[in-house]
């Protein structure tokens, strides 16, 4: 095993296809970034004879078996109370104990979350992770959260969620003043539920917000690219998340539709073939698969449980960035700063009580 | 005035734009609809010079004037009380009193839903009327309600949505048997909020519903066609809508993009052209605009503030159609059925207090 690159464990069991699109995607990853070592929980008489089929990965990776599995149907609380030896706990165990700096898992959301905050614990200043990925926008990408994790999130968390989105987008994307708002129905102030606008004025209130605070934006403010993050609760968040999926999958049908419906566009669309493999690629949402909870003193990343080994690839290599560009380390610099600074803002527990959380 | 065609009030003044896009939107929609005729609410000396360019428009119009207008951020309280003499007011109004069979406005979405529930009223059985739209799916289209009228709905609101969906879908779209699902971050009946697992609950129970209730689809199920009508509170609902006209946008962009990227492309492009409009058609949002006031008994259509004359030009063809099929005839004696039969339903208010609400 190379030491330079990240060590990665991976839930080998989650997701609606388990081994047979986690190690694959490993595989792909692999390719793309040689350095990388894997350590797979799971059932080993599965995982054993697909790692048989990729000789380069089975160099570089290591089985820790166990047979159970957290469900993906399973309540968090349930989770905690008896997923204590699931392959998704025990990869988080992993990079609490050091042996892996980053775990990635495709099952069950809320059960990671749960377990991933319990064993690893949030960053001082963070009372509850957020589920944060970035979105492709009309002049680059976008930092949204939470896609999930929180289904409700009130004003207080949303103002944590801002200064985490901010935060991330200043030490992992370096965008030294990075433009924040909260999505809303309406960019005029008195829209929207109690939360964001209550979220909108103790936000607008802090002294020392690590970005530039926009107010509100809306929808397609995010495809817009107005702001570089975008933080919602995560039931909007998800629902957002996937109408984007949706959407996407949508028009790439209606093109084929329309590239296949006359000889001349056929012929065109020949021509143009090396266009449309580029815009392919651009469209395909396995390519923006992966979404990180910030606020963890950890590096997890969550993929989409319906995921191919393209899409998985995304999100372990997502994780391999943020562990190779000290992701954690920069966050908890910064809050620890931040919470040092504003001591006395409400809604911001003191450090302690978040450790202890 | 040919008397076949339905008689639509257009409040010229509401949306970015007013009259600059409200009388050239009519006189587009008068092309396809040659039977329709207008009544122009607004600034006489701003629509009148407007109307000066297109004859035959305004051969079968005629305006209405008033000074007052709805402003785009007033609460919708205060246009209550203080639009009385508005174009918005005047012209919900005249669908009232049967001047006219249908209001189309770009203004405040707030101040149109109450001043229309106030004046036209709610159906028998309706205690809020929901803003629906048709969009787009890989296997035809689907109506979503609520779009943002109703920022908090609780769980009897969300089923008088769906009871509402369902017999639009039957009526004015003639599936005999429509499908409809509560919008949830995962189709597992655990997730989600409150509000979404009682309404589901409760729509389950009902012994008459007017379609198939499928229980909770996610966001990108909308774009997949899975079922005729999807069923959200007004806040994730305009969420989930311009996030789809803003990936939608993102999409036509990167296709752009694509397309002028090489010589070959660009002949490609070129050769394939026919299929280019067709799909650019399909992508456009314009075409998919207006919304209408499911519940009221009145046709009341809201077209997005920020439309051209294409957009709006939807709207009125969207208000025409549900005038001309007798949407509100065909809604009413199916609500009023449904009423009779689960008088005893919770949450189903008697007819007489939503008559009066």
């Amino acid at each position: 095993m190379s030491p330079t690159g990240a060590i990665i464990a991976l839930d080998a069991m989650g997701g609606d296809f388990g081994p047979s699109v986690v190690i694959p995607a490993a595989a792909l990853a692999l390719r793309e970034r040689p350095t990388l070592t894997f350590i797979f929980y799971g059932d080993e008489k599965k995982i054993q004879p697909l790692l048989d089929d990729h000789p380069t990965l089975k160099g570089c990776s290591s089985i820790h078996h166990t047979d159970k599995v957290v469900a993906s149907d399973v309540k968090p609380s349930v989770a905690l109370r008896t997923g204590k030896d699931s392959s998704m706990r025990l990869a988080i165990e992993a990079v609490k104990t050091g042996q892996a700096g980053a775990i990635v898992s495709a099952g069950n959301t809320g059960a990671l979350m749960a377990m991933a905050k319990l064993a690893l614990r949030c960053l001082p200043g963070i009372e509850r992770p957020a589920l944060a990925s970035v979105m492709p926008t009309k002049n680059g990408s976008c930092v949204v959260l939470d896609l999930g994790a929180n289904i409700l999130c009130d004003a207080d968390i949303l103002m944590q969620f801002a200064i985490m989105g901010a935060v991330y987008a200043r030490n992992v994307r370096g965008i030294e003043k990075p433009t924040v708002a909260l999505l809303n129905v309406g960019s005029e102030e008195m829209k929207g539920n109690d939360q964001v606008r209550e979220a909108a004025a103790m936000i607008a209130d802090l002294e020392h917000f690590p970005g530039v605070f926009r107010g509100f934006v809306e929808g397609n403010d995010i495809s817009l690219g107005t702001v570089d993050v975008v933080v919602t609760d995560g039931f909007t968040g998800n629902i957002a998340l996937k109408v984007t999926e949706g959407v996407a999958s949508l028009m790439k049908q209606f093109m084929k539709e329309a590239f296949t419906s006359s000889p001349f566009a056929m012929l065109g669309m020949m021509l143009a073939s090396g266009a449309m493999k580029r815009l392919k690629v651009r469209m395909d949402p396995r390519n923006y698969n992966g979404g990180m909870f910030l606020g963890l003193d950890g590096v997890c990343v969550k993929s989409h449980g319906g995921m191919d080994e393209i899409g998985f690839r995304s999100a372990i290599l997502m994780a391999a960035n943020l562990v190779e560009q000290g992701f954690n380390k920069g966050v908890a610099a910064e809050l620890q700063q931040l919470a040092a600074d504003q001591a006395a803002v409400p809604g911001m527990p003191p450090v302690e009580n978040a450790e202890a959380s």
